[in-house]
């Protein structure tokens, strides 16, 4: 089996790109789907030196881009990239907010087949066209509907429960567990202030500006302008993530080709992807991510790496309780003790292993289905040492990818080393 | 790169599983698209002679869930099938009407790629729930947005693009072309009705019964009961595909693992996977598939067997003109000479290569993210000698499918070969 590589990548801004007629109220689309997938894929082949012919395979993850913007049917759009990829392969993958992890991890497994020498995989979605409530809908097509999505259960909800079984099994009070949330979202926006391409970033309005500490979001009122409303008790507004629009890309190729080629590119070590049982209902242990925890061990066990020599990590944090979660099935923290890990001031750019440099979701951004694929551009860019965003302490040689989809149902874990 | 091959299947009986109350309206369903997948998979896996535990990998190929029963996230829903595999990876592609064809590929390169041994790949769709506003809404979404289904173009409207340039390119009269997809729609009855899984089969009420022959179709009224409506010129009710609920599954793994087993199989002897341009508008030839022809070349190719050594061929007659359009693109009719063949009572269970012994869509019944596992299904079990339906004159060596989505955008073409 030959390795495979990331020797490309782009991502696109994150955001919200729609304006809205001030007297109509109708929504204009300033950055469509179409235009953020041919963005992110043709600059991911710029990126990485190639002309557009080269590429043998698309993939494309998107969540649920049937019911955000009335396209079920994907994958073709990135014909539109470049005439000269008419008549190849391409195909739409999807796994909730993993969709387009697992765009990268059918890319590692066409060019391990031996059929192609180079894959674009590709994550897009466009959220912001439908209102809150159409999102919601959106979102809870993602859980196991028969039990979940058409009985109300929305995901605020379903983390809410998870948050609730952490507090219970550990015997957290609820001010402890807040405060541990919130130091979560206050690395994230601090991190993200200097993300250029983050949807609460550098950019972004000061309304949720100096956000960067736990101390800082409990000051916040529970009610009024600038409020941190209850969304799902125990999780409020600032322990969601974003709904945002955007897309991102890598390109991949056998790793003996990537060292031809003179320059740092980011060897995909290990793939951990281990689905869960699909109703919340059926899970005997709530406090722990079991599933996430055994797509962890089977990439660490692939790469034929050690937690310990893993220098930074990006955790899929759609939910402050899931970056908690995150933390712990990662081997970060040790069970029970994320929360105050991140308390304690753990996991900046100045720890051993920085977790979420980009911002996360809480502030990257969260475009459900271009998540994973954010996740590996972002990642290897930090690895080849052109980082977007915050540069940690020491130039990091191992890197890991946690990204999950639903309720941590789909699991997918990547280990990426720089490589030469 | 090792070969990979079939060695198991299961079709669900296909058809509308929906009991509706007739003082309320209500709808009761019978078997949802949970069961359905649940019973293809199980009974593929059961087919091949594994425990459920052997499976190291599932894809489940759906069309567009997420419209038609509220379900987006939807490859984890097997981990009900047993509990042996949870934490096993699974992948949920989509291609419009080609999903489970392309489920079926990404568990090729996933075997190929030397990470598993035995994959499932499933097909299965839920479409009857939803009134016909409803799915035609869903399958619009699988056309390209922008040009097509958000200005109101449908399916139908679509392949009646195609049908007209057809029509035009080779100067057929109306009435020339109306008798020729008429005698698609008659092999499709004639074959459907010896099919006991067939949606408007064996099974089904005497309505559509012995619509055997071109003559009886055109036969029918154009108005009032049992009429051959006008859908979109020059397209009738006839010339459709039904609106169907079922799953297909098929069960693969390397042909050296095949053999040792001592009993027929089916080697997946070659692929052709080709995306065209995605709106209808940048067609340059609408009279004929070329990508679809493109798919064909490369699937030969790679299973280095030539059209005349095919004993039969599935193709994707989800419009009548499209099964003319296939059978030229396959080459089995020459350019402009398909509706002439059919006419001439070719491609029935006696001539040297029939087509859709199955009923095809027309009359098998089109569950879209279904079909192409169908398809591989059905092939599958001609080659071993153990056909669902119609029975060829001769044992079939080589068999072939070609399974489309959207109007031919994404197109999947298999070269199956029997072995032991």
């Amino acid at each position: 089996m030959s390795r495979v590589s990331i020797i490309g990548a782009c991502n696109t801004p994150f955001g919200a790109f729609i304006e809205r007629n001030r007297e109509t109220g109708a929504i204009k689309d300033l950055r469509s789907y179409y235009d953020l997938l041919v963005e992110a894929g043709s600059g991911a082949i710029r990126d990485a030196g190639l002309e557009p012919g080269e590429i043998d395979a698309v993939y494309v993850g998107s969540c649920s881009p049937g019911l955000f913007i009335n396209q079920e049917h994907v994958a073709p759009v990135a014909v539109a990239i470049d005439d000269a990829l008419r008549f190849k392969p391409m195909t739409h993958t999807e796994g909730a907010c993993a969709s387009s992890s697992l765009a990268v991890y059918e890319g590692v497994y066409a060019i391990e087949s031996g059929r192609n020498r180079h894959v674009l995989a590709i994550g897009v979605e466009k959220m912001t066209l439908l209102d809150t409530q159409g999102v919601t809908h959106a979102l809870a097509c993602c859980s196991y509907n028969p039990e979940e999505g058409a009985c109300g259960v929305t995901f605020p909800g379903l983390f809410a429960d998870l948050a609730k079984a952490y507090q219970a099994h550990y015997g957290f009070s609820e001010a402890e567990l807040r405060r541990m949330l919130a130091a979560v979202s206050g690395l994230g926006y601090k991190n993200g202030a200097e993300n250029p391409l983050a949807h609460f970033g550098a950019n972004s309005g000061p309304a949720r500006q100096k956000l960067f500490t736990a101390d800082a979001i409990l000051a916040l009122p529970d009610e009024g302008k600038g409020a941190n409303v209850m969304i799902a008790p125990p999780l409020r507004l600032h322990d969601c993530s974003l709904i945002s629009d955007g897309a991102a890309a890598v390109v991949l190729t056998r790793t003996d080709l990537a060292k031809k080629r003179g320059r740092p590119f980011a060897e995909i070590a290990g793939i951990g992807h281990s689905e869960e049982h699909f109703p919340l209902s059926r899970r005997a242990h709530k406090h722990a991510l079991e599933a996430t925890r055994d797509a962890c061990d089977k990439a660490f066990k692939e790469a034929g790496i050690s937690l310990a020599q893993v220098d930074l990590a990006e955790v899929h944090d759609c939910f402050t309780i899931n970056q908690l979660l995150c933390t712990e099935a990662l081997g970060l923290s040790e069970p029970g003790r994320a929360g105050h890990d991140y308390l304690a001031g753990r996991f900046t750019r100045e720890d051993r292993c920085p977790v979420n440099l980009s911002g996360g979701l809480k502030a990257k951004g969260h475009p459900v289905g271009a998540t994973g694929a954010s996740m590996h551009a972002l990642v290897y860019k930090q690895l080849i040492g052109q980082p977007i965003g915050v540069r940690p302490i020491k130039q990091p040689e191992v890197g890991v990818v946690v990204n999950v989809g639903g309720a941590a149902v789909t699991n997918c874990v990547t280990v990426l080393r720089r490589s030469e």
